[in-house]
């Protein structure tokens, strides 16, 4: 009989650093960083994976090292994969890659992650008009559940996941990526109507050589310097699927990646052992090292036959995917709106990112009464498998989105009552609190006169 | 014993127009609307309503009365219900009141509904600029499935919610709706850059006395002529709640709104027999007549308690709810992605509409290649159980958004598979098509050039 | 279009005795029972039915009604309905009958039910050597919940169902029932060893004329005598259908009857606004009238396709079905064991049964600790929607069955829990109690040592 | 920080025999078998385990190492770890031990299982009457899923959970348990009338010290000899927990065990994959070696305050649990019914099992008619997620059963349709078979007259 037990094709060790792996990991999108091993379709096989900093943020008592983070290292991934079919023909243009993730986890040994924010002039988050300061919480797992000394009170089964799969970009594709993304910068965000709400700065991470690492290219050399000058970031999801933080992807769930280069080169990373619709903390899932347990078909001629592409070209694409049937269960949800009228009273249209900003709002200030600082429900929201719904988006000018949070999460009845027993917000601290630096730069926050 | 059947307050004649019915109907909201019934805090009771439109779209082969729709009308109400508590007092601005809907269903003999999108001259749609024209689909009920004559081979039981459930704005409030939304209008579509990629027009719809229909006020008089011109249009969803179409708020759930006047005065309308996230096609529930049976809760305070407003006074609060514990299960969803780059493949900074606009475009033509032409898909995905959510909006530039189907309501498997039997995609015609008029208006399309 | 509204194929009038119906109703199963209506294949018809003692059970304070009950005149069943195809032929034996529960729920005016345990001497219950006198509960329904004053504390979402639902038998099945079971009272209950745990009596409720109603034979005719003598009582379930007590066969399910008659000959009966599985107490639903809205489809020699008979005729097989997609969906569940040892500490041989009593006692014991009578437990757990499981048959000589409680029902904690805040079981007594009558006869209940 | 990686108390090498690992192992239950370990109340810690047969069956291509299996050797467990209190005090007999499963699976390197079923003459199984001879079927895990190479086209996410776990009997409790079980076996068959319909045997295993592993107890001492000779086998579940078999103990689930000696000694093994409720096959899960990530705390007098004894004495007693919120979610379920009339048309009063022995019958029936053997599908409903019901248990006399299937795991569909395409049952054969002996008793098989 075949052996069952997967074979792990990317190992890795926590121990040491990003660049001193065994198989070497990269931290760019570029079809020509070269695949570090191969599996065939239908091969049961396990990639492991860094935390998504490399190991840069500490098991400790401080969030200076999220202050202080570069995230020009970021994300470290695993791979690329090559993949073939059984009789060794890799993966071609044009077809579509079914990965199964078959199971995934922590790393044994390794079984802690963190939640942060991060400060308003190095990376901000969704929220970094209002939370401006870098902010840490550290989470520890038991099996299934994760707790945390920064948040007490909640504990929740994980809906783990990697923030980021994704195959390799052709050289076209590329290009287009770093030209919109481009376009984006140069223009600035006094184009963007949007950026009156939304603080979170830079705009878009062009290609930058710093701190680039190109897996088995020779770090300086010639080859290296074309590629990191022109590799794409892997901060955003784009046509390859990456950093789509989809907290859904998860055990047992299939995605249908498009393959833009031959052997479809399939890298991972960023694995998450819980996270909320949005992440909207920005670093907002818990971050940990970890691992996937992987099946790959290939779907020959796939993308032709089951994506239309939607803009200029046909790798103007994205991947679908099928959900998995363990993911946790919770009956009852305590859900909160927001409508597209900004922080100011402004009326935006049709806006679903400015509705959705107005709805975390809402819930954090909500159960910030039930004894939690707001930070600290920023950071929860972040990483709790809460669900992030557009609800309403012809309804002009008000998009209306919503918030939906597990009550089963507290170890309190967070909903609602009236004045009997018992008798409504408790306002018992829940400490300690999260880990905290100051915001030393000079930015204002966002006021919300109709606050306290 | 108390009787338990619930009592009728707002009766309907769906055989009778909106203002001949025996309880006057309403179309604006404004504080000075007189309320039509008092109910007591814990009783429960029966409204019931029309249509949204009032019996103006036909269960007929044709879709020129969507295409001739007079917006105007919209949405006729039942209510204002005042609330008093067991002493006979009304709930006080600055209370919370919980609405929880015990029960609710199409009326007795009226077992049908409709989707649509309206024509790109008169209302629009999310995907206007796609789909310019006016289409119609009939839905018959069998309890609590739903089937299409016009959609064949998919039946799904409806997640039945109320489109419109708010309490009254006071002055003040309703002050700050109009001007808020006269600002937008003012300063125009060029001021907002969404609207390179966002076509539904027009940006909002401000006071007008065409068709206002204000319950007991009679119509001409001085105080209707006032009323009329300063009440806010129902369209959409704002502090009061609202037109916020969010599909969750099913049997069984408990929305908290916010009091603003003497006795709340609460108003509902807009049944939808099942609605996706985002009703995306503008008229995409499943519009029908129906009733509700309520049960009433005062929180005294509970606005101070509960909720924290977010803008510049006390007023900017939103609703929060509970779900039900009886919608339908799906446990297989089939999810699409779709990322912050238009259909002309510029790039949107962490713009969550236009991600889920891409999105739903990729389901649509993905759901086409099964047999279905696309305003077929595109009315589906209006009114089935589907979810949107704001999966990534950190990841600059990319916000990420996901439209989840579920595969159960489909007869055959929708599912991507490669080249066994069952052999992909089938092109079997589903037929008859939706109903559907010409687009006469001289408005270009959007082009996808990836596309075809 | 075709008028979606389903037609009432036999209407109730709940102020009228059963024999006073429009369309008269019968309470025995026999194939010379003519049919009171035709439905034709794929049409939406209403079956309306009286409770399942046609309203000799009161809304009122006392359960004298429920210690006199006469247990001859069950169940009273709306029907047969006679079911053709879309060509006028009707089912023929050896069909199968797909008949989908497209909806269902209590009669308008009439929203209330009652659970009620027997008298040990006039019918017991599961527990009756436990609780021999005869007890009752009111409920009320708020659209999908049900609550009781007399036991308090306690709110459900009704998984609402018919009890009885079956085919007519043909003569042939008739006589298989009626032989077996009057074996088994011919034999007595000394030679079955059940029978030292399992008080409950009668062994089986042979024929019986008195108090029968057969539909449109008139009483007193010979025929009507014939029928009367020979014809089929309600209780249990059989080859037919009939009184399985099934609560998952709910809203959108679908049940496949095997059809031993021209006609099918469908009845229905004995609405059930919940009940837990086993319906313990016996009379143990929240009984009510109610309403099934139906669809029928016949499956053209479906019994010899799909079912094998297991006996010694081709009539010995039983029906399948699929469960409907709105089941209430609870996440948290405490779950009680039980194994096949009896309260005397006998050891018993792989015995469900007895290891089923066992798990309801403990459970009856556990939650009298929160503030409970036993009555009051006991009662709640035969309409409740718990779950009854055979969780191991094999591992001699215990069988285990579990029961399984959903914790949201109850608006305190159930779940045990250490020394600390909350401490442990409350003590406040949840009044006021059931209905209780005295037991009169002189049966010695059975003892538990062990108990307090 | 306090390190959140499990410390492992119980280490397995498979490689080796039960008796050659680090810590032994034991497979009887007696209160004077000593702990191998000890463990804080709420550390996290790691247990892990053998099959239950200690490696005995293998991945091979027969089933005859099943059908010489000895079953005197059944089953290993590990432990017993002993439980103390922060401030290191044991558990006492009366307190209660709340065992949380925060994690569970196979062991890394030996990623299958087995499901089979045995001979009439060496233990037998539910349906031994009916299928008398050895089979067995190997599967295979990817990650959260199993398939099996002799059940083709069926696929599942596995339930895993250990089949036993338990605390140690006092002298008094076992004392009870080797009275009750030799009663039985000297009564003997004749004394039961269930065992006319249930055929498996032996009746109950008896101590023996065939075959006993009693860990740290040296094997030939005098105190081994007393042990062995007095010590309980582990076949049937009982006061302690033990050999349960509840499918729905798995991943997050928490179980409240009562403690009858001092340190609690709490011993666990016969991890599963998967099980369907009832195990029928018995060897019926898919029996696999695994690990358990465990975390305990002791309530303090527990069994008092919580559990009612059911029984001559204060040790009559089951454990409760709560279940986790990870379990696979199928929404989708076929269900089949029996009553309780056995094969020959005999009736049986309330029995439970005879019904839901008429209800698996009624299930392989059906199933096979889709292209499997009855061998197939009995292996099948043994170990997939399916649900056993005690749907009726009151209606005299008959008790019905109900047993529930997911739909989604099989690769086609098994539910019945009329003559339309597809066009019912598939005639494919599903092969290759389950592997099978021959069975060289002389017992005769139960006949079904009425089947083919």
């Amino acid at each position: 009989m075949a052996p069952p037990t997967p074979r792990v094709v990317v190992p890795i060790d926590v121990k040491k650093k990003p660049w001193q792996q065994k198989l070497p990991l990269h931290n760019r999108w570029h079809p020509d960083i070269p695949p570090v091993a191969d599996v065939a379709e239908g091969e049961l096989f396990r990639v492991e994976m860094v935390d998504w900093t490399g190991g840069s943020v500490g098991d400790n008592d401080s969030a200076m090292d999220i202050k202080s983070l570069d995230l020009s290292i970021t994300h470290y991934l695993s791979g690329p994969v090559k993949v073939i079919d059984k009789e060794g023909i890799p993966a071609k243009p044009g077809d579509l890659l079914a990965v199964e993730i078959c199971n995934l986890g922590p790393l044994p040994g390794d079984e802690w992650g963190y939640t942060a924010t991060f400060d308003r002039d190095n990376g901000g988050g969704f929220l970094t008009d209002h939370f401006p300061a870098a902010t840490k919480a550290i989470w520890y797992f038991e099996g299934i559940y994760a707790y945390s000394p920064h948040i007490p009170g909640v504990r929740f089964p994980g809906l783990t996941h990697p923030g980021v799969i994704g195959t390799a970009p052709s050289h076209e594709l590329l290009k287009i990526w770093n030209d919109r993304e481009k376009k984006l910068v140069d223009d600035g965000h006094q184009s963007l109507k949007l950026c009156e709400v939304l603080h979170q700065r830079p705009l878009a991470s062009l290609p930058n050589a710093k701190s680039c690492l190109l897996g088995m290219i020779k770090e300086g050399s010639s080859e290296w310097k074309k590629i990191a000058n022109e590799a794409a970031r892997t901060i955003p999801g784009r046509e390859n699927g990456g950093n789509c933080d989809i907290k859904n992807l998860s055990r047992g769930s299939k995605v249908y990646l498009p393959v833009f280069v031959d052997g479809a080169n399939l890298s991972t990373g960023d694995m998450h052992f819980s996270q909320g619709d949005g992440e909207v903390s920005l670093c907002g899932a818990i971050e940990m090292s970890g691992f996937l347990e992987l099946k790959c078909e290939i779907i020959r001629g796939g993308m032709k036959e089951y994506l239309t592409p939607m803009g200029p070209t046909p790798l103007h694409v994205n991947p679908i995917f099928e959900t998995g049937p363990v993911e946790p269960r919770f009956s009852e949800w305590l859900v909160f709106e927001g409508i597209s009228v900004d922080e100011s009273g402004h009326q935006h249209f049709l806006d679903a990112t400015v509705a959705y900003k107005r709805a975390v709002l809402n819930a954090i200030n909500y159960l910030s009464r039930f004894g939690y600082s707001k930070e600290q429900v920023y950071l929860l929201l972040s990483c709790c498998p809460c669900e992030g719904r557009i609800s309403g988006i012809v309804d002009a000018p008000n998009a209306v989105a919503t918030l939906a949070i597990p009550t089963a999460i507290f170890d309190q009845d967070v909903r609602p009552k009236s004045g009997r027993v018992p008798s409504g917000p408790r306002v018992v601290k829940r400490t300690p609190d999260v880990l905290r630096c100051t915001y030393d730069g000079d930015l204002p926050i966002t006021m919300n006169p109709g606050g306290a």
